[in-house]
C-alpha cells in the first residue's frame, strides 16, 4: 500500500478525535499534522490520553495555519471545523494542490440560497461547494475517486439518505408522506462547554431540539430531491439521547401506488447488497445503535403496516464513525485508489 | 381527610413499588395490604429496602389471595398484575363491592375484538370491561367519581392520547396523517430478569421495537376515535433508550383544512389550561422527560412546520407515575373525592 | 405549624435547586425570596421548568443583594453559594439578626490554619466560623437547636463523619488506619460548564481525582477529631462516577485492641437507633445509592474481615440531599421547632 | 505471520464475544470454531449482529464437544466458560495436545486449599493447575511462551496486580498496610439474566459487594506472595458501577521504612517502561476508564500523601480487555511467536 501524506486539521473536537482513532491504524496513512489553534505546541497524547502508547502518540499539534500545514508535505487534509471557518481553510489549500476532506456543512449544499435558509448566513466559498463531491460513497463512489474536494456528509442526513436514496430513486416511495424522526448520542453536539451538554443535565432526559427546521434537513432535502429527480420536503426531528455514539433513525413514508414490500426489498438488495458498510437487516431484524458504534457500519431495516400502508425504516449508525470520521475516511481510501474498508473493519 | 383502607395486590414490579411510594405519603391512604406470590411473608422494606424508614416498611406482603384481600377491610384496591391475571382478581373483588383501579390492560379495550386481535387471545373478562372506566382523568374524570372499575391507561397511551384527543375532539387535525414516536425508558419494560433487558444491553443503545404494531396502539386509537366520533387509525412506533424513567413522544400530523397554529394552542388552552397535571409549553417550549419524572405531570409543546404544513406535538411524562402509578392515585383521589393532587405534586 | 418566611440565596446551582425542591413541599416556610446574579427578573419556573405547576412557580428570582433580602421579611436564610461569596452575605445578615444556614465551606472549619491549608487563602469570615455550628444534626442537634449561623456539612464528609463518628467517640478504631474511598455522582461537581464535566466525558468513564488532598478532607478530620478527643489524620480519595447523584463511601479501620463486630455493632446501635435519617443495615447489609436517591436517608453497614483484621464500613447518601441541601432543611427543622423530618420523609 | 488454527469454547458470554471481537481482526488467527451449548448451529453473525460483515460471521456455532473441537484442526483453543466446567474441557483438550488458554478461575489458584477457600469447593483439575501458567505476561512471558496452559488472570486481580507487583518485588510496601478499592463495569457480572444486571437496578447506582471476601482476592494474594516472597494478606472490595466497561482500582498502602515516592517512580519505570500495554501515567497524571475501553492498556499513576504517609497507586483497565479477552490475546501471540501487540493496538 503506498504511503499518503495526511492532516487533520482542527482535532481537537470528537469528530477529529475519532479522525485520528482511525488514522493511528491506517496502513496506508502517513499522519504528518495535527492542527489546532488552542492546543499547538502539545503531543498528541498529552490531549488525548487515550492514544497513548499508539503510532502517533508523540506527534505535536501544530499552529491551524495554511502554510505550516503545506509545509508538511500532507497531500490529504481533513478538515474537522465549525463550518464558515472550514472554507476559509479550504480555499487555500484546494488553491494549493491538496485534496481536502471536509467535515463541516461548509460544501455541503450545493445551493447558495439553501445554505442561507438554513445556516441563516451566506456560503462561505460558494465556487467551492459547487465544485465539491458530496462524500457518501455509496452513491457518489466514482465522483469522490477523483474528486479534489469533497463534502463529507452529516450525521443525520447519512442514517436518513442510505435508507431513503434507493427507494425515492425507484420513486417506491411518496415523497410528501415522509417523517425521519432520529435520535441521536451526546457526542454529536460537540466538545462543547455548554450547560446543556453537562452530564446531569443530559443522563436521565430524553428531548426533541430544532423542531421543526434543524440545520441537517437542508443536505437531507437535497439529496432525496436528486434521488427522485424533484424537489422533496421532508418533516425530521432530531432527539438528544443518553448515549455517547449512535443515531436511530425511524422514517414512515406511504409507498407510491401498487408499491408493497417485496418492492421495498427488491431495492435495498439491488442497492446495496454488495455495500461492505451498508448492513440490510431486512423485514424483520432491528436495527440497534449497540451493534454499530465504533464501527463505520449503517444498519437497515424495513416494515409493512398493513394497517396504515405505510413503510417504516429504520436505521441505526455511529454518528462519529458513519456519521462523520469513518464515513470521511471512507472517501480517503476511494480518493487513493486502497481498498474502500481499509481501517474500518 | 377520611383514611381509607387501600391494597395493592402484586407489588413486587415497578408499578407496584412506584404506587408503594406514593401511597405511603397519602394523607388519605391507610394501606393495609400489600400482596405478591412470592414475596409472602416478607416485609415491604425487605424487599424494598429504599422504603425502609417510612410509614409501612413494616408491612408484611401477603399472599395474593383474593379471600385475604377482602378479609383485610380493603374499600379500594390497586392491581399491579400482568394481564389476565388481572382480570381473575378483578371479577370477584368488583363482586364483593370493592373499588379496584386496575393497571394491566384487561379492562382497557372495549372491543373484544380489538382485544383479541392486539392480545393474540379473547379478553378475559369481557364483561367488566364494558363496565370499565378508561382512567385517564382529564378525559374522564365524571366517570371515574363513581367507577369501581377503573382500567388506568397504558404509559405510551397517556403519552399520545393527552396531546391528541382535545385536537381530534375539535376535528382540528387529518386522523389518517398521525404518526406517532415515542421513547421510552427502561422501567417500562417491567422487572423481568430477561438478557435484553440487561444493563449492559440497554446501556449506550438505542433500538425501535414492536414495529408496526405494539399493543398500546389499539388503546391509543380506542380514545382517539372517541375523540374523533369515527374510527382513527395511526402509526406508532415505540423505541427503548436508557433511562431509567420517562417518555418522551414526537407526534407528526396534517391540520384539518384552514387550521393554523392559533387554533392549536386555542384547543389546548381550552382543554387542560385548568388540569392540574397538564404543562402546557406552547409554540416555543420543549418536554424533557427529566423535568417531569418522578412527577405526574405531562409537559406538552407544539409547532407548526410551514415547509411540510404538519403540526408536531411534543409530550414529557413519567411512565412509571403519570403512564402508571400516579395516574392510578390520581384517579383514587377522584374516586374518594379529595383534592385531586393529594400525594402527587 | 407556624409559618416562617425563608429565602434561598443563590438558587441557580444544584444544591439551591434541590432545596427549592423540598421546600418548595415544606408546610412550615413561606418561601419570600430566590435570589441569583444571573436570573434576577426571572420566574422560578423559567429557571427550573421541572418545578412549574409547584406552589413556587411564579417566584420571581431577585438580586442577591443583602438588603433586598432583608427587605422580603425573610427569617430564616439558606446561602447556597460557592465559599468566599458565601461570608460576605453571612456576615451582614447575621448582623441583621438573620438566622443563617451556610452550605458553603465558609464555616464549616474552626481553625484558621486548616482553612488556608486546604483552601489555599484565609478563611472570609473566622469570626463567624468560630461561632457557627456544623450542621449534622445527629452530631450537633442541640447546638444547632439555637444557632444563629449553621455550617452545613459537605456531600463528602457526611458520608463519612456519619459512619466513623461514634466508633472513634468510643475508641473502637485506631484512627491511623482510618482510609475512606468514595465514589459520587457528577452533580456533586456543581452545575458548571466545564468540558470535564460534559456528558460524554463522564459517561462510561471513572475515576479519581483531587489526589491525596481534596478539601473535604480538613472537614472530616476536624469532625473526627473531635470525636477521638485527639488529632486524627485520615486518607480519603473521591471518584467521579457517571451517575447524577448519590455517593457511596467505603472505609477500612483497624479496630482497637480487644475489640470485634460485636462492639460494633452496638455503638451503631447506641448512636443511631433512633435517627430517623440513619438506616442501619447491619454486618450483612449492602448500601446502594439507589436506595437513597432523592431522600434524606444515610444508609450504613458494616463488616469484620478476620483475614485482615480490618473493619469495612459502607455508607450510602445522596449528596445532594442529606449531602447539602436535605441536611439544611433537617436543620432548618431543627433550628424552627418543627418535627425534624417534616418535608423530608 | 503463520496462520495458526483457534477455538473459542463457550463464545456466548462477554468475554467470549470479546474474544471474537478481537480475533476477527486478527492477521495469526484461523478461527475454525465457536463452540456453545445453546447456540450451535446458528452462524456467528445472528448471535452477535454487532460483528456481522466481519470476516468470521458466517461461522457456525457447534456443540461445546471436545472431539468435535479436536476435529476442526484447532492447535489453540480459548475456553470462555464458567469454573468447573472449563477444567472439563481442559483436560481433554490438553490431553490430545492443544495448548489451551483458559479465562476462568479453574487453574488461576497454584493451591488446592487456596481454592476450597475462595470458591468452596474442590479444584477441578489440581494436577493441571500445578503445571499451568499464570497468564500475565507482564510477569510470566516467559513462561506463557512455552505453556500448553495459560490461566488467564481475573479482571480484579490484573488492575491491583499491575501496580503492586513490581513494588512488593522490591520490597518497597509494607504488605499488610495494603488496601485495595476497585470499581468495576456491569459487563464484569456477565451475560446472566439476575434480576440484579438488569439497567434499571444498575442504572443509577452504585453498591460495594462480595465484602469482604471475593473470590479474586485469593488470586490477588497468591501473586501478591511471589512478588513479595512471603505471605501477603490485603484488603479487597469490589464496586459495581454504571458503566458497560472497565474497572478502575485505587489502592493504600505504606511505604516501607525509607522509602519515598522517587524510589516508587524508578520501580515502576524499571518495571515498565518497555511494556507495550501498561501506560506509566506519572506522580500527576490520572487514569481514567474511559482511555482504555476497547484497549488492551492498563493506565497507572502513583502519589505519596505526606500527611499519612500512604502511598496510592491507580490504575484504570478495560475488564473485558487487558481484564479477560485482550490479555488472553496477548498471551496467545506471546505463545505463537508473534508481535505480542497483533490486533491489540
Amino acid at each position: 500500500m503506498n504511503l499518503e501524506p495526511v492532516a487533520v486539521v482542527g482535532a481537537s473536537g470528537y469528530s477529529g478525535e475519532e479522525l485520528v482513532r482511525l488514522l493511528s491504524r491506517h496502513p496506508g496513512v502517513d499522519l504528518v499534522a495535527l492542527t489546532s489553534r488552542q492546543l499547538a505546541g502539545q503531543t498528541m497524547e498529552t490531549v488525548f490520553p487515550k492514544f497513548s502508547g499508539l503510532r502517533y502518540s508523540h506527534l505535536p499539534f501544530i499552529e491551524s495555519d495554511v502554510e505550516k500545514i503545506v509545509a508538511t508535505g500532507a497531500r490529504y487534509v481533513f478538515l474537522a471545523l465549525p463550518h464558515g471557518v472550514a472554507a476559509e481553510f479550504a480555499r487555500p489549500l484546494v488553491a494549493a494542490g491538496l485534496r481536502v476532506i471536509d467535515l463541516s456543512a461548509d460544501f455541503r449544499l450545493k445551493d447558495p440560497v439553501v445554505y442561507q435558509d438554513f445556516y441563516g448566513e451566506p456560503p462561505h466559498a460558494p465556487e467551492l461547494a459547487a465544485l465539491s463531491v458530496y462524500g457518501l460513497p455509496e452513491i457518489y463512489r466514482e465522483q469522490i475517486r477523483t474528486a479534489q474536494l469533497v463534502a463529507s456528509p452529516g450525521c443525520y442526513p447519512t442514517s436518513a439518505i442510505v435508507p431513503l436514496y434507493p427507494l425515492l430513486k425507484q420513486r417506491l416511495l411518496q415523497p410528501g408522506s415522509i417523517v425521519i424522526n432520529s435520535l441521536s448520542g451526546v457526542s454529536g453536539a460537540g466538545r462543547n462547554a455548554k450547560t446543556d451538554l453537562l452530564y446531569v443535565e443530559c443522563n436521565e432526559s430524553v428531548r426533541a431540539y430544532s423542531v421543526p427546521k434543524h440545520r441537517h434537513l437542508g443536505e437531507i432535502e437535497q439529496e432525496l430531491s436528486n434521488a427522485y429527480g424533484e424537489a422533496v420536503t421532508v418533516s425530521f426531528t432530531p432527539h438528544l439521547i443518553p448515549v455517547n455514539r449512535g443515531i436511530a433513525t425511524t422514517i414512515y413514508a406511504m409507498p407510491a401506488n401498487g408499491i408493497g414490500l417485496a418492492d421495498i426489498t427488491k431495492a435495498f438488495q439491488a442497492a446495496y447488497a454488495e455495500e461492505p458498510f451498508i448492513r440490510l437487516l431486512g423485514e424483520k431484524g432491528t436495527p440497534d445503535t449497540k451493534n454499530v458504534t465504533f464501527t463505520n457500519f449503517v444498519d437497515v431495516a424495513w416494515r409493512h403496516d398493513p394497517r396504515t400502508g405505510r413503510i417504516i425504516l429504520l436505521s441505526a449508525e455511529d454518528n462519529l464513525v458513519k456519521g462523520a470520521a469513518g464515513q470521511a475516511v471512507q472517501s480517503l481510501n476511494i480518493m487513493c485508489g486502497w481498498p474502500e474498508t481499509t481501517a474500518l473493519l
